[in-house]
């Protein structure tokens, strides 16, 4: 017994402009409507056949145009949990409701991205630019006030979307808006005076980087980095403390030396100890006192046991601490923010005729907003995934799932164990052969000789060669005896395992891609292109094959690649800071540093350039370090990072002190100061990932190897008839085609139902799920007894989407 | 009813000596004895008015005979949980016992000790030695075979009482023995052939010192480094491979520019790499390559990134991994050998008349021998706090406190709050005005403006010095104010809170101290002693009172100081490797370098001492490092410190290299490989000691303030007298007299009883203790299930000490 679900009225309403006729047809709407429980199939199909008066028909279209509005606004609350967005940015009315629509949507993040990107970009033409990409004024400022416009255009369309009040409150945009109006009088300006003029302000475009939409991790980044400062600070003071104390101490003990340039003064002296502190004028700095009297060493071995060894390492601990603790926070804060989202779209998609659950039509509302691109069957699969009381309804409890579930990926489970299954008889027999040899034990192991023996095979040569013809005219035959090994292991892992489940390892895929380079090598080689010549050089990492070997290493590598993401982030906000002192950088110092610049400073021989003629032969007496200045943009970043590294980072401070004044030392101060926070970060980052997963794999020892996650479920020839039939009645033909194709596969392999694998790789979050488990309950009950069913109080008219009580809630979470 | 307990007979016997008189007396002298359980306060005199006959008289003596040896024994076995000594070197007869008590003892252990340092020591006066402390061959020779004598008559006794067999299966005794005899045999030929010849083995020396009694956290922290290894060399294979990788390709790449000298040879390239690793050739070594084609620097940023900033993080993350692993794993067989000690020592208190408890009499025999320094009131408080149930005898679960309880140390609870309580009325009112204003938040803010106004004094004055004279013959009026208001501060205090009260807090100690020294640096700068004058300069060590002001400074301070004796340890396990690489390095290096001497290599001019005569001015060009030298152990020190620094050790190696062999790199590789290993290991346990400290306020945050661990305990006036009763009935009067006088001191204020409160420092364990709470109780039943009550099968016969059974499980404990 079906009952119509078209005739199911949403329990509230959304939108103001709906808001008129929500509760009168309701009560006339309302009719028997029972879930039938038989068994995990149940009828899909609904009745339409219910009598229908002129007027009912038109209520019933103005339901339905009722319910494709809480579905849209239950994507969209969805989506504000999949993202973080704070629901005090939720669309208010269809206005705002369009307008976001159009800012959310990849094309709009690309115009967003690809907009910054060129205002970055533009330092790389403006004064003082690379010199191949030197631009006339004209042009640059042009294109700057281009890049502008569209970022009013992006603020814009924002502001619709959020309102005026809901935007002058978001801090991030207010920031933004302010930066562009800076530069935007700025871009004026130049094109005014057609001249440029000291713009330090530049370093401030990138905050337009960092508020792309794709640039989140970026955000998260920089909001741990800036959670993490308070305790850094202290222990900054701390050591900035016992820097000055020892300043005092070593500019009373070693002034009256006068061979000892580096505590002449006080500055010098408290200079000298921060350099010490990086130790990169160590043992430099302790050498004239130490020769005059050698138990002056006990000062410099006190002051680095105290301010490296132990503070700089407190400062680690320190850093790591609140880092793991902000980890576990921002989990928490981030779950509890997507089951509000979730409570949100439940109650936008439960009808009022069965408050219980959301039935399969309503689900499929929901994802067509949610995911457009999913057909009809995953739709179904994820619904049934969800239904874990495989009733008609998924219940609240079932629905806080969905973010579990929604990303998986469904394939129907193939009977056939390997790919040359169908194959006649002998070529069976062959392939199945294959496949035994080459997931033999001795078949690996003889792989991981050649590559060993190749390795080493590649040391030695490399060491006979000295000098001389690297690239020899003809190809050296143990090269082409070597690359035909690992053809024929190529050949055979393919042909044995299939191409698909050959290349879905990762290894496998490495393995792929270096015999493919070594093989790209070997035609350079052959046809004598020099310039690809590198790529014969790339062969030792074939070696990377033999750590393989050992579980500790795969371990290593996989932590590796998971961390890859997150590190590639940490890098580019790394980039970000540069960026910033690049353009500081340059507007001061540019051009300051040159041969021989700096012959009355300390450092003048690293900046020597001297063209000697010892009897008939040309010296040239290089110091090379005014190569690390601050001419272009891309120089300015090779010089950062020669500072990052701090080694031997005092000589390019003393040689652009010398050519300007003083004050330049606390440029260089402050960038090593802010390295150290990302730095410790970036290590305390590598810290808490590694000891997570070991401490994960320590507590889930042998309970399953790690495939990502995998779920399974059966569907019925009769589910899916009725599924179609759904369809049918309520979208275009196009749509069940696949559908029909699942049945037709059923017939042919005559079976009544079909098992599909849902499939996902684990992500930190699952991971920090298991690891948390019993807290996650605490949080839970925590959670809904400050809540107590929030829409109670949320909604009280059914109608006002946001009243003030969800907006203050709301912005508690994070 | 008191029953004698002198008529008690120990369940079980020790040592073979009284083995015979075991089981006959035993059934004889069984009567009834039950504890008496009225109330706590129980009667503990004894009543000896039994009928004695001759024969039993006999008995009585052996009895007692057989309780002293007991006793004895279960303090040796408690010693040994203490001190995690294996039970297989439990002394197995009374010759074994003798030499046992002998060697364990605070005189031999500091004859060991000082042995130990006097070898050490002996490296200053052999050549190549110190030049002040050269000493002639036969001295120092004669000097070396005493010391060595001195070991060996160690060693022999430590044979004795460990028994032939268990001392070969001894690991670290037999090594040392074997390092000995080497010793040995060396030093009477140098004392023969009267010269001294290449001898490394000297490096071996430490060993002497590593297994004194008084070393025992340098030994674990070397078994910790040795259990961190595995992973630790996992990880450095990772890094060398990668480095082999990259130093293949950047020869190909860069040995083409001849102007290059880093990557010429593959030898060279490789080198150059390893020393990029410790970045203290960077940039140098990229700049050639860069002037040449400024893409190069690509090669670089991608071998650092790789190399520095992610395996050597992925280093820290895994020793910290493992060495936290390893600290829980080393918490918990402590816990549990000292469980089994107690057990043993149990075991060994019990009667058979009584085998449910000790009772205090047993208890007191047992504190005789194992701490035969406290005085009576202490041992029966002790046995009170052990004692929870209340009852006459102390439970085997009672007695498992043990080592809580017997640190305590025991004082009467004052009933007076002030020191001047006690004073006439006008003087008290004037000291409890003197308390309160101490007290005070604004008397400590006005201190904290006066401390950080003069912190600014110093400053300002100190950076107005610019060269000159430092310290007037006029001791300046800023020195004499606020010395003045320190006295007045000190003053105040001593008074407003009484001296004891006052110094009990280690930030008052560290206020006197300083403020002691800053009246010191006045009497030497008023009377004119320069060698006193640095005293003036730790003014500015006042500052570090400011940081009481904020809660996170407490806490790093405090861990700081509980870190202390760990890092202190850390630190001379440091000293020990780089005492052993001091005499390789002497071996080798001693005398090569000297100023001008590397002119042939590429860091000549670190070298350079030249002697210029510029007009009428001689200038001297000095390059200083052939400071950095093997020319003795102290400078060896100096020059292995900054090698650990790794700031240009590079030029330290390149130098040595070039006046010996290309195989001198590898002295110095190995080196820093060692250190990074050490140093590793540092930082991962300040980051373990933090972390944990931080997670532990985190969950106990609130519920008590960390003033150590304090107990309250109570006793009558009645057990008071009955302690002296049973006290004169066994012991010399001298005994009685402490506990005569708490009596006098009760009668004095009219209490019938007085409360005592025990007190001491919360360490490690306590808090792991609480980490742990939950996983303890694990361990203990996965424990006493393995063990089913140890001593059943262990001591079947009641006679043979250590039957296989336990020799076997002691084992497997650490």
């Amino acid at each position: 017994m079906a009952v119509s679900m078209d005739d199911d009225v949403p329990l509230i309403l959304t939108l103001d402009e709906s808001g008129s006729n929500t509760s009168a047809p309701n009560e006339e709407l309302e009719r028997e409507d029972l879930p039938n429980e038989n068994g995990g199939s149940y009828d899909i199909v609904n009745d339409v056949s219910s009598p229908a008066t002129g007027d009912y028909h038109s209520q019933q279209r103005s339901a339905r145009h009722n319910w494709e509005m809480n579905y849209q606004e239950a994507a969209i609350y969805l989506q504000e949990g999949e993202n973080n967005d704070k629901f005090f940015t939720h669309p208010k009315n269809a206005k705002a409701l369009a307008a976001y629509l159009f800012v959310h949507n990849h094309l709009f993040y690309l115009m967003e991205l690809i907009t910054a990107l060129l205002l970055l970009l533009l330092s790389l033409c403006e004064a003082p630019a690379v010199p191949i990409l030197r631009l006339g004024i004209y042009i640059h400022a042009t294109l700057e006030l281009f890049a502008l416009v569209v970022v009013v255009f992006e603020l814009s369309m924002k502001m619709r979307w959020m309102g005026f009040y809901t935007y002058i409150r978001h801090k991030r945009t207010m920031v933004k808006t302010c930066v562009l109006l800076v530069q935007f009088v700025e871009a004026i300006v130049v094109l005014v005076r057609q001249t440029s003029h000291v713009r330090i302000t530049r370093a401030l475009r990138c905050i337009f980087l960092v508020d792309c939409r794709y640039c989140g991790a970026v955000r998260r980044n920089l909001r741990q980095i800036f959670q993490s400062l308070p305790p850094f600070i202290d222990i900054l003071l701390l050591l900035l403390f016992f820097m000055v104390i020892f300043a005092i101490l070593g500019f009373y003990l070693f002034s009256s030396n006068h061979s000892d340039p580096y505590f002449n003064t006080l500055e010098n002296s408290l200079v000298n100890l921060f350099v010490l502190l990086t130790t990169s004028n160590f043992p430099d700095v302790m050498m004239p006192s130490y020769s005059r009297n050698p138990w002056s060493c006990v000062f410099f071995i006190v002051y680095l046991s105290i301010e490296l060894y132990f503070i700089m390492n407190l400062l680690l601990a320190v850093v790591f601490d609140t880092f793991s603790d902000i980890e576990k926070r921002k989990f928490k804060s981030l779950l509890l923010h997507k089951r509000t989202a979730i409570q949100h779209a439940y109650r936008l998609l439960v009808s009022k005729q069965r408050p219980s659950g959301i039935s399969f039509k309503q689900f499929e509302g929901l994802m067509r907003f949610y995911k457009p691109r999913m057909c009809a069957r995953e739709r179904y699969l994820t619904f049934k995934a969800l239904n874990q009381s495989n009733t008609a309804l998924v219940s609240l409890k079932d629905f806080y799932n969905f973010y579990e579930v929604v990303g998986l990926k469904w394939k129907a489970k193939r009977n056939r164990e390997h790919w040359f299954d169908d194959l006649p008889r002998t070529a069976f027999l062959i392939f199945k052969g294959i496949n035994i040899l080459v997931k033999s034990r001795a078949f690996q192991y003889a792989m991981y000789t050649v590559v060993a023996v190749n390795g080493i095979w590649i040391l030695i040569q490399t060491f006979m060669l000295q000098g001389g013809n690297f690239f020899p005219r003809d190809v050296p035959w143990s090269y082409i005896v070597f690359l035909t090994i690992y053809g024929v292991e190529l050949l055979l892992k393919t042909t044995g395992l299939g191409p698909i489940e050959y290349l879905s390892s990762g290894w496998n895929l490495f393995d792929f891609s270096v015999t493919l380079f070594a093989f790209l090598g070997l035609l350079a080689l052959a046809f004598n292109m020099e310039p690809f010549y590198f790529i014969v050089v790339l062969r030792p990492l074939q070696l990377l094959r033999l750590f393989k070997l050992k579980k500790r290493y795969r371990n290593v590598l996989d932590t590796m690649f998971e961390l890859f993401p997150r590190m590639a982030s940490l890098g580019l906000t790394l980039l970000i800071f540069y960026y910033s002192f690049a353009i500081v950088g340059m507007e001061f110092f540019s051009g300051v540093v040159y041969p021989n610049c700096c012959n009355t400073s300390t450092v003048a021989d690293a900046y020597r350039w001297v063209n000697h003629t010892v009897g008939n032969k040309t010296v040239v007496e290089e110091g090379y370090y005014y190569l690390n200045n601050f001419d272009n943009i891309l120089n300015s970043f090779v010089t950062l990072f020669e500072l990052t590294v701090v080694n031997d980072w005092y000589i390019i401070m003393e040689g652009v002190t010398s050519q300007t004044s003083h004050w330049s030392r606390l440029y260089f101060m402050i960038f090593y100061i802010v390295t150290m926070v990302v730095m410790t970060i970036i290590v305390a980052f590598i810290l808490e990932a590694f000891v997570f997963r070991m401490n994960y794999t320590r507590k889930n020892q042998g309970s399953e190897d790690d495939n990502g996650i995998v779920l399974e479920k059966e569907i019925s020839k009769e589910e899916m008839a009725s599924i179609i039939e759904l369809y049918r009645r309520n979208y275009a033909a196009s749509e069940t085609a696949p559908l029909q194709k699942v049945i037709a596969q059923m017939d042919k392999y005559e079976q009544t139902s079909m098992l599909f694998l849902g499939r996902r790789s684990r992500t930190k979050s699952d991971l920090s799920m298991k690891m948390y488990e019993e807290e996650i309950q605490e949080w839970y009950e925590e959670h809904s007894r400050k809540e107590e069913y929030p829409w109670q109080d949320v909604f009280p008219s059914g109608n006002h989407m946001l009243s003030s009580g969800l907006r203050q809630r709301s912005q508690t979470v994070i």
